[in-house]
């Protein structure tokens, strides 16, 4: 039934927000002795916020944005040895191994043994590459797209380049917004896992989510299964 | 003769290499009141290379290590405002328009007439789509590639994935180390554009380069000329 079945990456396959999130309460330490009563983690989202379309996503935008948010926020205090501190925080995030959710590991090679799997993730070029190559996965992947955006235009364009057809196209992910919506509105299958740090449920429309193609996975673990049903329809 | 034609991006269809070394003069410019008699560009390139493992290729990249930079040179005492002032930087090299070099425009809509095109570029995703996007090129390139690194492998992937006989492939860039060196050594052919900015012969052993399927060109403009012979062989 599916010619390829695409996983998502970050906090599909392995961790990745808890590393974000570990590293704002870096910077709300580090800031602690200039700030008080604020919280840092909302004033970083923000700019992370307004600066998504000139950076992207990654960590060397989350990092210019650490330190744009630490000149505001100090309001022009923050000595530059802390700044040089936040850009060695951006060095440990790079150098953190990545770290696979529970079976993962399994569930990717059973579905591999009988499917083309492809990876379609956001982010830093250089960054997803070497987490896919530290996750010991790299050889079940057939394909890797790395995407600076997840838009309806996205997979279409991917799976015109791949001669897929959208209805033998199956997505497997942890964000309804990028990793289900898209997909299951271009007639493709979509899996939605989600993920203890994605609280999205709440910013789609539940009607939107009433759909044939569109199924609802409490554990990754749960997948080989479900495949195995849809293809043996 | 060729099933593809790829060209490289910065420096062969576009300004990219001008716009960094007029950030670098305006970074230069922003710590002479701390610094004295320092060749800024130069102690950058030093923190750039060695930043590369962690940051890669591109403006983020860049910005971080003349963040670094700063607060090196000065030993600790660049104010937050002219911090912040380097962020700016980076964000006006983000929105400047593309700029293509002379007679790109028209070498391109010639070659596309009859071969099909695609663009392998290094870079930051975002950014390059960005650039590509502004270039008004988009249209004649069938296939986009941004790869973290041009090596032999990296190409050796790419003609895989499409299905494309070395021999019949042709890459045109001005770098000879990522866009004609591996290219050749894969039994690929090249062409060398030199740019303005590009220093590179110095650092290639000439006798790697007499090679039967290696080209150099002095202007773009001679490209169509250059594939219709070797095409009419």
């Amino acid at each position: 039934m599916f010619d390829m079945i695409a996983f998502d990456a970050d906090d599909t396959l392995w961790q990745n927000e808890s590393l974000y999130s570990a590293t704002q309460q870096r910077l709300a330490h580090l800031l602690a002795p200039y700030v008080d009563g604020v919280d840092v983690p909302a004033r970083l989202y923000e700019t992370e916020t307004r600066n998504i379309p000139y950076f992207g996503y990654g960590i060397k935008s989350f990092t210019l944005s650490m330190i744009e948010t630490a000149i505001t926020l100090t309001e022009g205090r923050v000595t530059n040895a802390d700044i040089r501190q936040i850009i060695t925080f951006a060095k440990e995030m790079i150098d953190t191994p990545t770290q696979l959710l529970d079976g993962v590991a399994d569930v990717v090679a059973q579905v591999a043994a009988t499917h083309t799997l492809m990876l379609i993730t956001k982010g830093d070029l250089l960054d997803q590459q070497r987490k896919l190559e530290r996750s010991g996965l790299a050889e079940y992947f057939a394909h890797i797209e790395i995407v600076a955006d997840k838009t309806e235009e996205t997979y279409r364009k991917i799976l015109a380049h791949y001669k897929v057809d959208a209805a033998r196209f199956l997505m497997v992910g942890n964000s309804l917004k990028s990793d289900v919506l898209p997909v299951v509105a271009i007639g493709g299958h979509a899996v939605y896992v989600p993920h203890a740090f994605t609280w999205e449920h709440e910013r789609v429309d539940p009607a939107a989510m009433q759909h044939a193609r569109y199924f609802e996975l409490a554990h990754i673990d749960e997948l080989p299964a479900l495949v195995e049903k849809l293809t043996a329809k």
